[in-house]
């Protein structure tokens, strides 16, 4: 059984029944989620044995994050809890052309507050097989950015492949720090990447017409990153989406199939739920096209499960994989 | 900011949940609703001043139904409570072939008794700049008629100008006038018209090939309106429809785009959206195509908010009418 | 009024609220229902008379599952109480590539008790119009299956019209009998069969190229069955079905028309739909065509309906039946 | 197994879940109820055979009325639709000191349609043991008394026990006739009737200072009256009710033990509850003390119960007629 | 019609339903409140003309808690919306034993940025007869403090009388300023101070042996202050608790007579309840006895409505004051 | 950290909302519980660690009821998975004099074909504190009975502490054996047994007048034995109960204050509650009466607990030992 340790933030999420708009909403849903945690879930779910490492405000709340990841199979004997606040977001869920929106309020969150020497690394990393980060968790405060620092050099150290999600959403960065000043780092340390032309440009200063020419851009400065990856979505309206995914080894693009979503339950993790897909292909197995091809598949059916985090069984997405897109009943 | 004066009836729905038949039934979701007020809580989102006048019971529920559309920044301090019920209607949500379907339960209600004299039309529409009614008034009492034509001759006496949903919904009428009775003179007072072919052959005996000739009989009676206007919707099925506006001046249509409404969570009140759209854009600007469009893009949006009344704000629409019809999710 | 009587196991069905997945569900939907159940209820919406024949627990459980039926207007009162369970299945409803799945859990259920003598066949089928079976009891248990056969010979004697659906859930069979044991003599008694091919095959080794010659060769074994039928679906996905539906007369495959059903809510019970719909149609017409009309409008109605029952009526399987395929509102 | 028959209306009781004040209602409970129903649900519950009579309207709504009193066990084959609506109640749940309130909208329902000639009463009450009826169904209207007055006589003269529940509900009278209009030639074919000394003061001028001394004085105008009952409750709060029964056969009182309902669950229908439970108590025994006894216990347990009827089972009234208030556990 | 003005911030409410812990919540009901505002929503309710001034953040969950307020009947128009978070407080609902908790997460709220100038106290309390503050707002920032003692200054000024709630919430301040720094000011400008002699010694050093003698001492410092008032809370448990209130004039305590409320539905802004019950007392009668029952048997009340804001009416407190405690239903 | 091992059933709860009877329930409320996960839910709650063992069917619903265990912080790695299907058990609530109901529906499980060698109780138990166990798993197979006999005499070996509830549920056996037949054997391994005079009659044949003498009888017979404790509840209705506990040294008993639990949220697993109280306080302290007082304060908090297991921290039991029974508000 493969080993993962992913590191972040883990929100509440609240979220009106429905269709209902905030201002309809008497109730709202509570689901827990993060996007490394995601990950993490998702990687339980298809049976492996998975760590996340957060930090959590000392209430009940805080403690019932804790409790819905070890709900769903991940240890959580790592979590760190503290001072500070449990991060929300608020979510609305759109339809056909009005879109889904979401309120962020995830300031001054007890993870922020993570540091330097929270964490026994060596303790946490050893014989995992493999780590995950985002380009979140910088954003939010220099000592967490200093914290997950910590993470990648001891997981560089004692040999277990890093992931780096390095999407970095602009409009988090409040501490005074650029992702331009923190993420090269962070980045250095990875051995595979999810990012595109953009980011790598606005980040890094890579120039390139193509995803492929901006890879080997990276490669230049980052030499250690052997896997680049993405997906593609064209969202044809909130309920319909078609997405592709493809990963780039240095050599040669190798894409997915593309899966048409075409009646949307919930669309938010749906990039965690590609990397979870991804990271399991690549553990188990050496063929890059299976795992891009996991990957996808397991993105696509993200978007039929309700929350943050893919519920989905290898097996659910083995069979999807194999081909079975018809959602016959299974008795 | 633009004053918008409504008149009209508002009635409690009552939906089983999701897609439930009236038989399955346990619980019954609770909206307030109306034609009129429709419009004037959709102009209210959009940022304009509306007033809605109407006469409920003089009880919790009556004055629930006032608080509702304050909720939604609607003016309810005209609002008039005496004898009399609420008027009520039971929806049932239908999908693809299945039909929704409504029981009417309006009879006898409040509003039906409010008569001239109740409304200080004087003071309500000083300095307002539209006055919006329905078809649906004159079908419910002689005395709600008559109040009616008096607030459209105040209107068109300060100067307000006037529009008419003339859908007249025959089998409504009740208290021994027809249609033809007593339509003609409130019609007359309208500076814009919702309507179509068969309304104007059926109310006035304007017969026509086109949708243009029609209003240039109409024009020819009624000399006062500018306007004439109308949606087109066709229901591929109960779950997706495709919808397009258009508006004659005189000399000109101008039609808006289609929209593919694909995924519908609730299309009652689609043609208020429309005409809360449409006044808000011959509110804000001359460009009838604007306006249009405008109007277009908000029923759309209406077709994805749960209730009677569509909620979404002006930019909403704005981006929609923009040509963002990806639905993306908004962070 | 014609009058049906069916025979069979009903179960509580729960169902996760929406998309839920198992490990989702904090509360679970009620619904009663069993395939011959389900042709019942759904005759009874039509206007028919029915009557269930069925064995349940004798605690609440059971007495609400017979009020259920009770509530759709089937006649409940030749239902036995005893020993033995409520049969249960556990439904989590899928989405796009997300398959639905069925948790079954209704061995020694208290119908899987009932025996031969325990119904009066002969007061119960006197005057009836059609008597309902399915492949699901002779699955259950030795007695059930021999009560059944007292039916079916009672019914044959009386002159009530037999039909049975011969799908045999190949899974269920644990009492040490093979469906090619006990489906014959079951099977011989029938004037209508639902099957195809591979079960003609597998039950009865009739080996075929075509629908019709496997039809053919099924009525030299068992010369009593003139009318054969079945649906056809194309599983575009979970939520998208394609549905047709055909009757063979021994002679001519009458087919009817295809029906998209491009938002499922529910499509449990979709077979038994159609075949209740087929049984009214053949009571109420000669026209085959119009039978396998109504079966298969109804059977796509149903998709619209949430639970295992097609609750329509038939003024709307009608109004299908005649074209109208537009969801248009009706108020 | 005795039978009973009832005949009232019965309305759509709308309620906002837990405590909630109709201003804070954004879904309403659904339950069907109506006096004279209550008293046909609980007997059917206690495993009487009854038949319920009345009329709903012809649409989704009645028919959703008449199938739960089917599912309850009811009776429904007489019920007679047409034009009209539905009556319709709104509940506010109170607790401690504040009240619960009632908003009644039941005015012009198909019930009050009803008319002499529509019920074949001589087929209805044939074989049956007793008729029940109540103060409210003259309240509505004059056809709906004249239909009644044709179940009274008929019962009479096939011998059939009657019942009258006189409660008259002052604000209801409408339509031009006073209680003491019509009362009493209904109340002259009763051998029962639940009254008190203002009922019998208000209705009949029969003027006395002990209960006792009035239903004397009843016997002298109405000589079939055999037997006069009521229930006392005191009111400790909303949420906290004492109650006792008795009944005065002509020459003794006898009462109940008083029970102390400490957590009422809901307080609609207890007075329903006591008559059926009378009803049921003197079908089946000569002891006075023992009926008055079921009607008292079966009344504490409505308190229990939610919704308007009375849905526990003749052995739990046992149960605590036998003393056994401790409201233990049953495995 | 009186007009009350009220100044403090509202807070979005997230409780679990039922009694339902922290851990075991999948879902969160929405209610907003806050002690100045609770105090508006109830004075609205009991018909009084009410303006509450806030600060809300500028997004669609700012704007649901001034329509909410709004839908009450208070006037929202004054409410500034801008940068900072809405606050927010997690209620667990006990039992018995079993204490409920609040989880606050309030800090950096919009209206903690609320500074002088932000509000046009001059226009907002023209005309008005009655302003009330508490001592939270001084607990949240030096600024909002700042523009509290504007509105007190202007208050003065304009002769409206001013009442302040002085429980402090000694666990809110983290600005820098201690209670004792910022409250003699605000408290100076008091006409009526709801507090008791805890409050009086920590705040001012005020030092007494009876409540009376303590508010003496107040007076020497204050001579502003004409009235003193508090409520006094035995709890019997969390389901139960004894309510009375005292006002004291500066020479005579006048006490309420005691509530027993024995079934509690939710106790959060019973001491708001009391202060709006209080101050309607006050406005509408001189009689001190009629105002301190009215406050107490409208904080009695509360303890059954859920949510924050009591929205009984000003008839349900009369009829509790006039001594009706039986809760008996009202038809 | 004290670890503690429980070993048993765990069924699915479906439960209707609120007071609803079964024939009422449209949905149930799904919770995972059984007298001994039950106990180790509850310590972990306290802050224990605690292994449950069990055996779960190998699908969703299994899988969730593990999740749940772990949910609350108990160790499942130790859970087998396998054929058999999950017990359930279904309850109605009831209030005052309605008791609730149980319909247990459990045989044939999945734990009840766990056989000797499925645990590992070697690894399990080792370093382990304490071993629960109680009647209802012999009650359910012999091969489970056999199992937990390994699992006794490990814990004896290993010296691990042994505690057995006996209460055995008579109605339960139906594999062949009697109690009497397997118990003594069971019993003999224990150092502190919850039961009471009655069971120690018809299990051992044990007569005696007190309590006291008849645990001297035991000890004569399961010298082993230290402990003998038993809690005491006075039923004054489904919504009142009374609640002590005592524990007997072999020459003391040790009574706990009384607990009034005036409304009853849930009181199912009330006596799980007081073992696992009762253990924490066994296992942190040499003071019986302080154990026995946890024992008790933390089973009368369980009654105001939605479901089997009780949630409550530590330090709530500690306030409630420490007499703060006010239920006052925490913020």
């Amino acid at each position: 059984m493969f080993s993962v340790v992913t590191f972040g933030e883990v929100m509440m999420r609240l979220c009106p029944p429905g269709f209902a708009k905030f201002e309809q909403a008497h109730s709202l849903n509570v689901v827990y989620g993060g996007t490394e945690a995601n990950v993490a879930v998702s990687l339980a779910c298809f049976g492996c044995r998975t760590t996340h490492i957060t930090r959590f405000p000392d209430h009940a709340l805080g403690r019932s994050a804790a409790a819905t990841l070890r709900y769903h199979g991940v240890d959580t004997s790592y979590i760190r809890y503290g001072e500070g606040r449990l991060g929300l977001y608020f979510l609305e869920t759109g339809a056909v052309s009005r879109a889904s929106q979401i309120i962020y309020d995830r300031y001054d969150s007890a993870f922020s507050l993570i540091k330097p020497g929270d964490v026994d690394w060596e303790t946490v990393l050893q014989g995992a097989d493999w780590f995950h980060w985002s380009g979140i968790t910088p954003a939010l405060s220099q000592n967490a950015t200093d914290c997950l620092a910590e993470g990648i050099r001891t997981a560089n150290r004692l040999g277990v492949t890093v992931s780096g999600d390095i999407y970095f959403r602009s409009n988090l960065w409040k501490y005074g720090k650029r992702p331009q000043d923190v993420l090269p780092e962070l980045t250095a340390g990875c051995d595979l990447v999810l990012g595109n032309r953009q980011n790598f440009d606005e980040l890094y200063g890579v120039k390139a017409e193509t995803f492929e020419e901006a890879c080997k851009g990276m490669k230049v400065i980052f030499p250690r990153i052997r896997y680049f990856t993405d997906t593609e979505r064209q969202s044809v309206s909130a309920s319909h989406n078609r997405l592709t995914a493809k990963i780039f080894d240095g050599t040669t693009t190798i894409s997915s199939r593309e899966y048409d979503i075409t009646h949307i339950v919930d669309r938010i993790g749906g990039g965690d739920a590609y990397l979870a897909g991804l990271i399991y292909g690549m553990l188990h197995s050496d063929d890059l096209q299976f795992a891009v091809e996991f990957g996808a598949a397991a993105s696509a059916l993200k978007h039929t499960v309700e929350g943050d985090a893919n519920l989905v069984s290898a097996e659910e997405v083995e069979a999807l994989v194999g081909g079975d897109t018809s959602g016959r009943l299974r008795r």
